[in-house]
């Protein structure tokens, strides 16, 4: 799955479809009715957008954005003043908000030259002495700072709202959602949350801190061996920790914590209900002594209204050290990975079987429908506990939507004589599996064979890869543009993103790609990164080709410098199309990876499909030599 | 060449060898007591070394850091204080620092863990409250600005020295150079200085700037198609300009300028004295207003007695414009680079066949005196003006000493059976050159063959590239590590520096490699770099393929995001070793790159070679396929 993409089911649920429009007049006037009472005195709000941020606050921005715009795609800012309304989003989403935007908002579009960002258009275009209210829990601390700093310009100043304005107006808003809690056992995560906790508390002995406060949903959940379902295809649960040298805080609305999860943590860790989280802040800021340096640490995506609840200057931020110890993962998380993926490719085995089939039968089926097959057979797994993201299912010009995901009311037919792009995954509770493979049933042209062989030719050059530690994903993208950029192609995403167990389908620090943020990341032994290079051909097809892949020590004759190397180890299974093949441009070796990825595929996976002989016949024969 | 390597065979020539020791406790005295006089009255002095940097710079401080501690290596900052004497240089030097340092020196081994940097010396070591003189030409304004930042923490200040202390108490020290200045003519420079000035005036009317002040030399000699020989290998000479709208004036020692040149530079260049450079400045300084924003543009090495004289807040540093104007060659340019370098290609191949018929013969022959051979060849060439660098001639194990030059009075004789690396070039009218080979004249081991073809692969995998435009040098470096890294090898330096035309044969801002400043900097069509991959393994021995190429227009079959591609043309042509290639390892492009490129090299280089049979039946042999 590409990056910056996840978890919009919900909203979809809440009733606001791409097709749809809300009529925004009274709500905008509550609003600003609100915003101009002598409590909060406000002249703007608002509600900013962050990819790939924390959990909680994309789940509750996208709504809230939802809500009093109308607009519910996966991205955009919305600035409401006294008089206006404005919705900053970008080119993927121009469409969408031309179609749900009522005559209250105006669309800025954001990369087109001569719009602002929503941070200029605040310092710059809002009038002098603005006070611009935000809900501090969603943004970061580091946002808020630097959005204070060209605030001066005007004399303008951010005010943090205790209460979101638009949860006051919106009468019958969803409750927050409560999901029970459930631990993952030891078998699945591989190291018990006693011993992640000491390995925390070592690293809070280096300076030393006072505590730290965990404000990520997935660092929290990861901590404490715990899952939930709060989030949408992200396994995790609304919550907060704090730990300090002597005590762990877990606050959590109790009502979604039962005996087992209070057995699993047991006395060392305390729970607490989730509204004294904030209160017990402020004591813990208080406790800090300025005198003796000892601060409390939080990660670098902490939000504002924690650094406003310890004091800012009894804080240090830093990049979260369970970041990056989540990231490697331990031999159990990767073997985990490896099963998952076996069993991961015998529903995808079975879904493509079955398509290929319908397809050459004349059914007429959507892409959505074609999704919900995928998820049929993939549900009848072992360890299944649901999709890890929206199936892209697309075909024809779709394809090359990279964004695209199929709305079920209003899709494309899939057309045998077109490519079917399809990136898809799901959670296990040994582990995460995101896939993307593309297929063409019927007669492909020599301009897609092409393309599609100098995307496999990218995706071979990092699946072999082999570099000295110290290497980071940015270094290694342009391995596996260099096929594409031979031919004068190119794709504009990212190559890799990190991969969560039994959490979050993309996860940080690292990455592969030509955002100079991953080149602060060195990859390590353990981490987890997904290999999708592709190629897009605007309003006709899309390609993409994408495997997880593991990052292992590898056993190179010489250790030059004694750096040691390492290597990719590929755990996803299925088959790639050799239809879609040019074998003219390949090398020899190239040739040679992709039969002995093939003939492991048809090893590991065909012991599962004995009850699908459609399903194994197919494997065999795009399994076959090239 | 490799990067950060330049100009020291006047050092060399001065005395001091890499042998000698001198006693500084006289000098050193004498320093203190200027030091502390009433007139200057600093408490210590720093003379700083950069690699790269202005070339006056870098011959002044050499020269200066060798008399005052007897260290002659090409990096090094000496910091005097009224007590001790330190040397910080790097791992390259330390047995020579160690050997030539006499007793009132502290060798400070840089890179070690624990040792300080100079900066981090001068504001966390020293007392209080110290007085840090230095000569402001020889620092540049922006590294004084963030040495002065650091120093605050102690409250110790830098101080401009007007005159340079070490030049006080150099009683016999040589004049600086003052060598016949002469025009370059337009059939080599391809652009009138007429023309380049109203480039450069069209840059100055974008802000406006009042003014921009050139003190870098080879952007002074690039401006007026001038050049000179006051530094060894570059043919620059010592100058000062300044352009403003309606003039140009060129500070240079005017005994160095003939009616030649004046004839050349017609009336709109005045000339004048060197001497009265720094006191137009303070008159230019005197001129701006600040109200008008009318500031003059200076280039971002531009030295801090320059900002001082004109006065900071009337200053405004950019990365220079020339020196982006510079780094794209014009067709004449680019065609010059061709024709010297199939010149240059044959006086190579005279070389190398001789070479290979004296070690086969038996001759004794040491690594400076086949130097000297190559030079003699060389010299016989059309349009021939002097090396470009001292030539790298080293056997075995000196191969692997990556900035390795043959002592002419101390060095080995070259061994048939071990590898032999060679890295020269030339200054021509038409072209700079910089090549490396590397050769085995017996029987290779199996070792220093898969080495060879790994470094061999890196450096076809850099020609054969092909990228959009806005990549840079940094990101396609990887492309060149690729085979090495997956051998476990690795080389500690760049892979490829921009190459001057007849210039200096290290030029900015471009370069391939992983220093971060390499990503500042896209390749664009016109750019000349070098392509150097090598492999070295210490005490035993060094290789190393080195060619130039240009950055020019790709045609590809696509051009995704109407980018325009980019690949490299070679101009070196010097055959690569066959008996140092196992083929094996080689891919079926690889092998018909190298053939064909054996071709071209006998195509276009055996034509020059029709009165020396010897070179023509080598050069044959050698190109023959693989």
């Amino acid at each position: 799955m590409l990056p910056a993409f996840a978890g919009l089911a919900r909203l979809a649920s809440m009733g606001a479809l791409a097709t749809q429009t809300v009529d925004t007049t009274k709500r905008l006037e509550a609003l600003r009715s609100l915003m101009s009472s002598s409590e909060h005195n406000v002249t703007a709000m608002v509600i900013p957008s962050e990819d790939q941020h924390m959990s909680e606050y994309i789940a509750a921005c996208d709504e809230r954005r939802a809500y009093i715009s109308g607009f519910n795609g996966s991205a955009g800012t919305v600035i409401v003043t006294l008089k206006d309304a404005f919705l900053f989003t970008d080119g993927r989403y121009f469409l969408q908000a031309e179609k749900q935007l009522d005559s209250n908002w105006t669309l800025m579009k954001s990369g087109l030259p001569d719009v602002p960002t929503w941070q200029e258009f605040l310092s710059k275009n809002l009038e002098k002495h603005s006070r611009i209210g935000i809900d501090p829990t969603l943004i970061t601390a580091a946002d808020a700072e630097s959005l204070e700093t060209s605030l001066k310009a005007k004399e303008s100043h951010l005010v943090s709202l205790t209460d979101n304005l638009v949860d006051f107006i919106w009468e019958d808003r969803p409750p927050r959602p409560a999901n029970k809690v459930f631990p993952l056992d030891v078998k699945y995560s591989g190291e018990s949350h006693q011993d992640k906790l000491k390995r925390l508390r070592e690293e809070l002995n280096k300076k030393p801190y006072k505590a730290m406060v965990v404000n990520m949903l997935d660092e929290v959940a990861w901590l404490f061996n715990l899952r939930g379902s709060d989030i949408d295809f992200n396994p995790v649960f609304f919550a907060y920790a704090v730990v300090t040298h002597d005590n762990s805080l877990l606050f959590v609305n109790t009502s979604q914590v039962d005996d087992v999860v209070r057995t699993h943590l047991g006395d060392p860790v305390q729970i607490k209900p989730y509204d004294e989280f904030f209160p017990y802040l402020r004591g813990l800021g208080g406790e800090v002594d300025l005198s003796d340096e000892l601060q409390v640490l939080v990660g670098d995506k902490c939000n504002l209204a924690i650094v406003e609840a310890i004091g800012r200057e009894r804080i240090t931020i830093l990049r979260s050290p369970i970041a990056d110890f989540k990231a490697i993962k331990n031999e159990t998380e990767i073997e985990g990975f490896r099963q998952c993926h076996i069993r991961d490719g015998a529903a995808l085995t079975r879904y493509f079987a079955w398509l290929e089939e319908q397809l050459n039968s004349g059914t007429q089926l959507n892409e959505s429908q074609a999704a919900d097959k995928l998820e049929e057979f993939r549900s009848e797994l072992d360890l299944f506990r649901g999709l890890s993201f929206t199936t892209i299912s697309s075909t024809g010009p779709n394809g090359a939507v990279i964004h695209y995901s199929p709305d079920p009311a209003d899709c494309s037919i899939i057309q045998k004589e077109q490519i079917y792009l399809c990136d898809s995954g799901a959670q296990f509770l040994d582990g995460t599996t995101d896939v993307t493979r593309t297929w063409h049933f019927g007669n492909p042209t020599d301009e897609e064979k092409r393309a599609f062989t100098r995307v496999l030719q990218g995706h071979i050059a990092i699946d072999t890869a082999i570099f000295p530690n110290g290497t980071t994903g940015y270094i290694i993208d342009s391995w596996a543009r260099r096929p594409l950029w031979e031919d004068g192609l190119d794709y504009r995403h990212g190559t890799g993103h990190g991969v969560g167990h039994f959490l979050n389908v993309h996860e940080g620090p690292q990455g592969i790609g030509v955002r100079i943020a991953y080149n602060s990341t060195a990859l390590k032994s353990g981490m987890t990164v997904s290999n999708e290079p592709g190629y897009y051909a605007d309003g006709r097809f899309g390609i993409r080709i994408e495997n997880i892949v593991i990052v292992r020590d590898a056993q190179t004759p010489n250790n030059f410098g004694n750096k040691g190397y390492l290597k990719f180890e590929h755990v996803t299974l299925s088959p790639i199309h050799k239809k879609l093949i040019d074998a003219s441009l390949l090398t020899a070796a190239e040739r040679s990876w992709l039969d002995a990825y093939h003939a492991e595929v048809l090893d590991k996976v065909s012991p599962l499909l004995k009850n699908d002989t459609r399903a194994l016949a197919w494997l065999e024969r795009e399994c076959s030599p090239l």
